[in-house]
């Protein structure tokens, strides 16, 4: 019986049958950092990236990096929107210039701090979409509904709750499929 | 017998066993890029990275995101270097600024060229590596051993004719692995 449980779990695992990747919430409800996101999809990358109108650019900008867990990406790309449990990890790196042999532009460092932003409409009634503030801990809490997060998800998120307007792997599969809000869609004012 | 084949492809590929990402090559040579390497492991991104002195800042710099299979992500993180059928994609991605809500910073937008770096020590004698420029198709040429990709990456990648000193998460790593290139360490002069 050992080996067809071994044999069932392998295909579970292939089929994707088996969640592995879904959100983990410690009993006080904080979110778990998966210990492999790095091994997950990237979406895209930024630097010095800000909604704020009135900011001067800043001198020590970051990378922000945008990971999403595989089996919530799959269905993205069935469908154009995410599944429930779908947890997007944004991780927030330094940035350097002029080490080693570069010379100019900006590579990434160290990580300064982590936030996640998890979809589970069981867990968070409303929107069903949830942010968590990790900071370089291994859990974190919930962001207080209140925040701008929230409001500002909700409002310019290209699709469900999220900036696909920013992952352009993904705005083909929206525009594909329908889901893409188009006046979020993020036509540049200045294109290079 | 065919659910005893979809039990042994099932277990192979969970086991890692078949190394379905590594690299392919056309009849006459040339690299075929795999269908999913956006799914790969991101190693980082840097934006208007250069190697010259002389350069000023690019008024349009570009995003450069780097890409690894799995098996030999995974070879890296047991040995830290990189074994046989390495295949590194460097997907350059333009950047944009001032688009949808976005008020300052870079994202990303379309691919602009796509090269790739291959360890292949029986089908490139000497270093083992080779480059490969495909540009916007799903193959392309390798590039002649004289360009300076080859000359640059054997005297300033921190490990085996790699970048590993700007991919931060492989840095700790190589240091444990004791594979890193102390001279080639990317101790930025400027850090943010």
């Amino acid at each position: 019986m050992k080996s067809t449980f071994a044999i069932v779990v392998g295909l579970a695992a292939v089929a994707g049958l088996f969640a592995a990747d879904a959100p983990q919430f410690t009993k006080d409800g904080q979110l778990v950092l998966p210990a492999n996101y790095r091994e997950w999809i990237f979406l895209s990358s930024g630097l010095g990236m800000t909604y704020d109108s009135g900011s001067q650019r800043a001198s020590a900008p970051n990378f922000t990096n945008v990971f999403v867990a595989p089996s919530a990406y799959r269905a993205f790309l069935e469908k154009g929107t995410w599944p429930d449990n779908t947890l997007l990890i944004l991780e927030i790196r330094a940035s350097a210039s002029e080490g080693s042999i570069n010379k100019g532009g900006q590579y990434q460092t160290d990580v300064v701090t982590i936030e996640a932003e998890v979809k589970d409409t069981r867990r968070f009634p409303g929107s069903g979409w949830a942010f968590f503030a990790l900071g370089k801990a291994t859990t974190g809490k919930v962001i207080p509904s209140s925040a701008t997060c929230y409001s500002c998800h909700s409002a310019n998120g290209a699709v469900d709750n999220t900036f696909v307007q920013f992952y352009p792997s993904l705005i083909a599969v929206a525009k594909q499929k329908g889901t893409m809000k188009a006046a979020n869609l993020a036509t540049p004012a200045q294109s290079h």
